[in-house]
């Protein structure tokens, strides 16, 4: 069943509501074309099935589009995001090559009409080459951070970047020097998804049943994708170093996303790693996401949650674990440094030992971790919701186009 | 005699000129209004000073307003300035009461309507409350260094800001957590003005004969205000060091703006401090500033310029410097670490004793010390002259205003 707008009254407030009719109203009629590259997976394509409906129902007329790419493609992608990340390898000329004629296509079949387009991360950004004749306005909405870009890499996208009319970016340390106007909105969680939504505590149980993980001990637990900026060998080692201090379990839990092949790989050397340790747990189905629900029961049943990411555009998984109250041990980098709020929401570590550290020590004073699991609440519900997300969208909207 | 558009074809190129006329085109008659608090002294009065008239042409109605505010007034607004920059004590209540009521009385008088209304800086920053109903767009123009101001001024301005549709900001660095879009638009020079145009070298002489400087020595040259934040005894120190090795001069030019109290007691204390010493000259003459052609004769007649500033927003000094093909020794803050390129255009230091290395080594190396500033010039002309800074207008007033 869908959400309507007014279900949020009982999260936010009847005014931050009202906020949002008021903005939308003067742009009752307009278009606007969502445009990504994957429809399931990921916290983009999370937002834009929260954010679509929304913005349907508040009288903005939105159609969401997911290009197609081969694996090739989404192999040279993945290889352009870990560039702009800044760990990246040469790119052939020849897959770049590729890139374009495969947006090229897509720009062909797709219905690119609307007043306002928003192009999400790298991989449709060369959409931009079929841009329809007219008054629409094309944004692109980058989710990654591109402070540290590869020189090579940045120069190639920035000729598409500077045709666009505006850039996104989640956070402020990320602007960048562009001849565009740039607009810092971070992304949100949507409260009332499977993914957020409050579970009662026989559906927390029932999920640790079937993965198999015993509630015997306390649980730690990292949720990402196995990828290599995750760190999922470091969590590892941090666990291990716990251990010898206060008994405890490690759930790892992660999908594999349809468009990010590198992370098979990953999986396969973190099973060999663990093999034969009965207190780490591996949760990864093969072919397809982890329920959102499931991911939901496994973090409100944690009691401390860890997000040791070596890059991150936000991490929207660290979002997730504030909301279910749990204290985040998280590395400070990115958009965790955004969130988790040292020694108040959790704490902002930059080695393996420090996340050992803290954990301990969070371990031993499970007061304080309650506490600040609490905090972590109240900073998720005053910034890093879907209501605050959309509400930065209609102001943008509001400026771009004709009052 | 006012410039004209077509004059700077021989500094740019013609095809510069034609992108910008191809941009005002669908901007034709549109009103625009910028207000600052000084008319004379200061980058932002010399920008519009050359931008005004260049708006006017492209066919865009523009007009200027300057707030009247008292010598307290102005006192008031020095020390938000410094809050901003992060270097503040803490701002009275009654002082800010009376900044919102003279931007008050101010909103009064000044005709505040035009389609685009571009607000400079903290003085005039609470004219928007004094906005009036309509289709009209407010920017806030902010020219100084906001990336890590005093908590408690900035969410005081906070409050002024978020009510604007947008920032523009002169370097990413400064780009914050703001529900409004922000554009990044670093300042420029004019090559025509008489700050920088070309200059015969009988001129150069005439302005050094008569501020008795004689060109006996190699000249080292800082043009600032007499500011803390400049740090003239800083350059004093450097320049004794490098006298231990090679003797030169040490000039210091700098006016006294209107709109900035604080720099008759730095002047008096740095007079102290170089008493009795002849080959060290401050030319600050009083109560006005000096005039924009001894400064450009100055410029062009130094060997080396410094720029030892502790706090920049962007540091045009720099730019002027750079555009006479002079290598720059600057210190490694604000917009002085986007145009100096260290070892290219000149160094960036961070010690005192780093300043007088380097203008030893350049002393020592006068091809060199050429080289750079050739450099400099043409990073100049191609990323900081009054067409680019037009062209970054005229981009983001396209994408705010109807098509």
């Amino acid at each position: 069943m869908a959400l309507k707008i007014h279900d949020y009254e009982k999260v936010v407030g009847p005014e931050k509501i009202a906020e949002l009719e008021r903005l939308a109203e003067p742009l009752r009629g307009l278009s606007l074309l969502h445009v990504n590259s994957t429809l399931v997976g990921g916290g983009v394509a999370e937002m834009l099935h929260s954010l679509v409906p929304l913005f349907n129902e508040l009288g903005i007329k939105t159609r969401w589009e997911v290009i197609k790419g081969s694996p090739l493609f989404f192999r040279t992608t993945k290889s352009i995001h870990n560039a702009l990340q800044g760990n990246g390898m040469e790119i052939a000329p020849e897959m770049l090559e590729r890139y374009r004629e495969i947006n090229r296509r897509n720009a062909e079949i797709l219905d690119l009409n609307a007043d306002i387009v928003v192009i999400h991360d790298p991989q449709p950004l060369p959409l931009i080459e079929g841009r329809p004749p007219g008054r629409s306005r094309w944004i692109w909405r980058c989710h990654i951070d591109i402070s540290h870009p590869a020189k090579e890499i940045w120069d190639f996208l920035k000729g598409y970047i500077e045709r666009y009319d505006m850039v996104i970016l989640s956070m402020p340390e990320f602007a960048k020097y562009l001849p565009i106007p740039q607009d810092i909105i971070p992304p949100s969680i949507d409260p009332l998804s499977e993914k957020n939504r409050e579970l009662q505590a026989k559906k927390i149980e029932e999920v640790y049943a079937k993965h198999g993980v015993p509630r015997d001990k306390p649980i730690l637990l990292q949720v990402s994708r196995f990828d290599p900026f995750k760190d999922p060998i470091g969590v590892i080692e941090a666990y291990e170093l716990v251990k010898r201090e206060v008994d405890c379990r490690l759930v790892f839990a992660g999908g594999i996303a349809s468009d990010d092949p590198e992370s098979s790989e990953v999986l396969e050397r973190v099973r060999r790693r663990v093999q034969g340790n009965s207190s780490i747990h591996l949760i990864a189905p093969q072919g397809e996401p982890l329920p959102a629900l499931e991911i939901n029961a496994l973090q409100r049943g944690a009691d401390i949650i860890i997000q040791k990411s070596l890059k991150e555009g936000f991490a929207l998984t660290v979002t997730e674990a504030m909301w279910k109250g749990k204290p985040v041990i998280g590395t400070a980098v990115g958009g965790i440094k955004l969130q988790v709020i040292d020694g108040v929401t959790g704490f902002l570590v930059r080695s393996i030992e420090e996340v050992a550290e803290r954990i301990t020590f969070l371990l031993h004073n499970p007061d304080l971790a309650q506490e600040m699991g609490e905090m972590g609440w109240e900073q998720v519900r005053r910034n890093f919701l879907i209501t605050r997300h959309l509400r930065d969208y209609l102001r943008l909207f509001s400026i771009i186009t004709p009052r």
